[in-house]
């Protein structure tokens, strides 16, 4: 497993300009279960994948409200996510009371982007383990971040996360260009089929995936699972075999990909690695 | 015993995205003796295995009061869970004198997990080497939660950790269904029969376990041993074969499953390492 | 990858009197996608190739604007690049708030510069993975800076860095005698011909990157998409082979480039390297 | 000597969930000369055998007093002893200077363990390298405890560590059923009994030992070498050959014992280090 | 590249009684372009060669005011001798607010290079990679001086410093008897035929020199790039073929001097390193 | 010279629970000159053997007065020592000053065994490398103890310290039955006695040796160079060839042990190291 | 140049005792050139061979004036005994300052020579590389001191420091028996003498030595280089031979040592290194 020299210390560059520590910590985010966002002009929705550690435990808390017009999903460390929500709950609760306005989301985002960057350039920290898709409606709109560890941000119309999330993107690519204008429920329902995609072969059912919308006039908030419920059984009789079709294939792509991670890093970050 | 060169710092991503010390700390847990909870609608009971260092010792105290409404049953090392017991205390004597109410259970398992993440990452620390069963009463009802080295933490129905846990999990798997609405007396007996599980042949007496029970109207309190022993005695006649039919394999297992530990980590968390 | 014990310290002298991990540093500025310069006697234009992860996600921001007369242009780490932006602000807003006039931009330059110096000097710390052509006018003309992770700065009439930018050097090279007398819109043709010179093969369209300008009478400003569509559409008829006629062997250079840097640091530096 | 990569450092896991570092100090513990204890319901008796360094010294003291009700007996590295012995006996002044009562002795064992917790879980201390037998009577009457350098405790009837204890714990094991309702002097003969077991061979004189008592109406003292002697000589008419007999394999036994912690770590630990 | 183990650390002696780092960091001051400076009883030139990255910027300033009676020249990391210019600069200004008269230069000298040596005896800095040649004029006449990174600075009458230096030294060396009594404008024309030395067949023309003087009467002060043009022309009729005679066997023996350095240190120190 | 992994860093254990660097610590003093103590009831004695430098310098101080009533003589590093004598000094002056009474012997003795302790539990410091004789009179009689390195003490009858210290160990063994009801005078003879052991065949000088004496209306002083000399006169007639008989056998093994002590620790210490 | 694993960190010990970054600092002072001391009653006398850099700079300083009663000679590394002579001097002026009388010679070297010792025991310290010939006179009469890198001190009444001072301490050992009555004009002629025995068959010049004076009624000050040569010129003709004829073997001999002290340490040292 032995790699270089210049892999164990996040103050440490590789001759070519990298921080591995960095990128390592990025793979933590492939590992984490899926999850995904997408957004129309009006509503943000997000879903993740629930995994129950048995059947004795309900599954792992993956979507945060963070404010009424502000919520995450995480893929990754949860323990990593879960401090970092904390930290967006107290500013957003700050400045309301200073201010008397939400915090803008794009605000947000970037003072989350800050607190990771300062995890890259100190010796006796770690960068966190963790990705964030954050949701949020503000005066300038609907938006969709997804934060790194790595202290990056990017927006998004729709994208999707952790451990086979290529296929839920592939998905979101073929569809985004109807979000824009899609009603509420039609972007439920397509949050719905990108899960569905990540599940390689499982069937999709209300209880193995969590879905919140934040919208115009509707703060954010995790959707009941029986409303989930109704969803998919309404599309299943219709959309069936659309995803699982390329599973296979995928699936094994998956599993070569774990395996190149773990001798010398993933193959697709090739040229550009750690979003220059 | 050499693996790789990103296990010794906490602090250190491997290229895989796994923080292998994070993970060595879960694996103290798996050393520890066994300890299980259960819980129905209003009651919640912990018991673990006593381990007596020798003839002469009393046994080791595994099962903690923190409150009237909260208890914790640990796996690991004992001190740790010393450590954080009173720090759990403090946290619940704080709040009721200043809110004049008890610490709601889930906000005291949040904190305590935090505690926690704080360990994994600092260069100049480790992380906690226990594994503890929180159980705990409050306005929403009955609780049982597992929180880990890692910072992480779950909501069980039933859980039970520490070394041969697998069989008595087994145990609780197959019959949890019937724990919500069960009697306070059959969830301490289904709690004495999934120690039971855990003993690998030795005979289950009411001086080699210990058993706790909070609930409506009872606050936490460890039972006293005369009176497990009566419930073992009445028991006995009838349920003498269940467990340890399987045991000769599982046994056999959990030895196996110890040789691998010292090889190269548990083979049983696969793709998922730290409940990612 | 080994090279030498003297490379895993920022504080660490080679026998030869190198810092490596200030060159390794300078290497990440030659892996993000170019950014170029240029400046007549009267405004100086900023521009760079957006890279966008995915077709679902705007591109990543790499101009930003520092005050009304001041502007950046990064290439490297963009999250290093996004906090030294933010430390420019506030050191503008405070000039503007004490002394009630702009702050010189040399004087800027030069406090950025000592931010990047003392982290070449610090063992818990490591240089800045990110280079900055800062744009500024002020009473003493139009400035185009750039400031490099070794803590050196250099005025410049016209230059590019980043990934591919040779190509772009060259172009501006041929040209630059002309810049100083140039129109406002034909510096801002110029950017976008150096631009395209970095693209290897794809076609320049306004999508893929951005232009910021700033001048006398005309505040620092992103131009808006569509302008920069014209612009391109206007000398597209005229000047199609020009680059990239020469691209296959710079990129086939290019790509030598890299692997040499990975092999061992870029050849290009030969005897001086940082830029003593 | 050589033995993996996990055992040089205090914060360290090892793949196995062990922390060697805490079970190297304990072997120091391990290599002190021997110290035991015992008790009655109301009297505690502390024993250790004496080791001059040469004729022309005093023995080393290994038995302090810490306040009236108590006392300890320590195993280990004296220096270490010492240090620890003073922090009690500042708690007991403070705390009786404070509430005019004596310090429990359970909270005063708690406080020692949280103390040497801390030693293990930082990077820049080490643990301690003592064992500390303190023997205390309090309102809850009379207290054996044995404190390890891992920051547990343990309550016992009787007990012995340091070299060749194995030999006085077999001793005190075959008897200790009795030891409840000694006498005084029985307890302090039982006491004599366990520490010729662990002589391999010498002839037990008050000079090379050293005993002390606390219990109801009489605060913790050492006993008179006299007084010592007159009793070994009462009993060594009666009690020659009990223990020798089975000297020579237990000494055989220690032997290899040391010369197997010398190439890996002591045998009989196996299943479970640290006493999780 | 392996040298020995006592050469990664500032604070390690190696065995011979040598401070590797210190002596690499002086190779630093060899590796930049050079600088040369020279005084009579009334004035102090300094000269150094310029060097640009690309026909696109400006030279790097390497010559620095001071004060008005005070100015240096560098040879080394820029960074490091801008920072510690501007360190001079603000102790000039505090002693002349203080004492309302000039900094005497000695003083000045003695406070530099005791900020170096701090650098040479701290485990998390490292030692300034720059040397500066210091001119300056006070009560007590005109000075030259030669700051070096080991702590150590030295007075001459003339010095050159930087790659190629040792040509500039050898015409400095033939000529510097004549210099106590030299015009103002004798001295810098020997500075310019110094600088002609170190450039190894390049033609001396004004926009690759900078020159520098301060003397009785006249400020620290940088020379016209005309008025430089003018005396070179002057001279170039007379001395031309005076310097690049040897220049050659010189570069031939710079090239090999780079080559050791690389290798194992410069050879010409030899027996006394560190100016002991 | 390599020994194991254990032994770099003074909070590190060895797997048979040794620390090393404590151990090598204690080497210093055997490698000092020797120093030797020894006291009756009324008087102490202290004595070593003065080593110059050369012909040129006079010897270095070993014996150090702290108070009227308290001295030391010292075997290892002389710095470290002298700096441990003034803390002892100042302690003393502090106590008499608020006390009006002077500090007793075994109180400041156990402060020193303290202040080297703090040394062994540091990873940012190092052991003190020196062995003190401390000699005092107090109500409570004359005390000889004996500070080691470990941060442990002795109380002696008589001892010796240092290289060669063995031979006069040997001396004082035989005699120190008598030492008690010596006479001042006969204990400063057998003070020269032993000291004529450590010798190796040297004849003993006054110019070679040092006596200071502390005892019952005598403060504590350094006696005269003719003082001794004449003492020594006195007693070559009589006892000339005692001593120097076993010297060659002695000798032989004192260089045996030396080497032994650079191949891999002292043998003599076998199974207990560090006075446990 | 590979020695062992105890040499690199100056808190670690050697197996046998040695601290061997000490030793390693106290080569540097070995390769310093000469300085040497001497004193009569009345008067002590400093002395140094001047190094110069090349023919362009005055020689380094190495002896200066602390105050009128105290002078300094140092070898070893100038940037280290400058800042230790600024120490002595503040120490000088605040003595004298608040007692208003000259501060004693001993008690300043025992100052310096305890912040020599500090930087022994502080792993991110190094020790000092210089070694400092203390000349002084006060009330005691007239003082020569050696202070060196291990913290510890000498009395001389001759001595002589750095490379080649063996010659010079052959030729001081040979004479010091007059130094004691010397006049004042003698011991500058001994001290000159000695100075030419380090020459190495170079003539003895005033221009390569400084030679220094304090003693009743004559401050501390530097001589003329006229009454230097006036000197040399008059002891010229007498004694011109005695020197220079033991000078091959000795010259040859400083050789070897030179390369032994570059395999592994000084041969001399042997038994006794640091000055135990």
């Amino acid at each position: 497993m032995f790699r270089n020299q210049y892999d164990t210390d996040v103050t440490t560059w590789s001759p070519a300009g990298r921080l591995f520590q960095v990128e390592y910590a990025m793979e933590a985010v492939k590992q984490g279960s899926a999850a995904i966002g997408l957004r129309s002009k009006t509503h943000i929705v997000l879903g993740c994948v629930n995994k129950a550690n048995s059947e004795l435990s309900s599954h792992q808390k993956k979507i945060f409200k963070v404010d009424d017009h502000i919520g995450v999903a995480i893929a990754g460390l949860t323990a990593d996510g879960r401090v970092l929500s904390r930290y967006m709950r107290n500013e957003c609760i700050n400045y309301s009371f200073t201010y008397e306005s939400p915090l803008p989301v794009g605000r947000l985002v970037v003072q989350l982007a800050d607190k990771a960057q300062v995890c890259t350039q100190r010796s006796w920290k770690r960068p966190y383990g963790v990705g964030l898709l954050v949701a949020g409606l503000d005066e300038s709109g609907a938006h969709l971040y997804y934060n790194c560890p790595s202290g990056n941000y990017f927006e998004y119309q729709a994208f999707a996360i952790g451990s086979r999330s290529q296929a839920a993107k592939t998905y979101l690519e073929r569809r985004f260009e109807n979000f824009s204008d899609s009603s509420r429920d039609d972007l439920v329902k397509d949050a719905l089929m990108a899960i569905r995609e990540t599940l390689q072969g499982e069937t999709l059912k209300s209880s193995i995936c969590t879905v919140a919308v934040v919208g115009v006039g509707e703060p954010f908030h995790i959707l009941e699972q029986e409303t989930v419920q109704q969803m998919i059984d309404a599309f299943e009789i219709v959309g069936e075999q659309e995803g699982p079709a390329a599973e296979p294939d995928a699936a094994a792509a998956a599993g070569q990909e774990a395996a190149a991670a773990d001798q010398g890093g993933s193959t697709e970050e090739g040229v550009a690695p750690m979003d220059i």
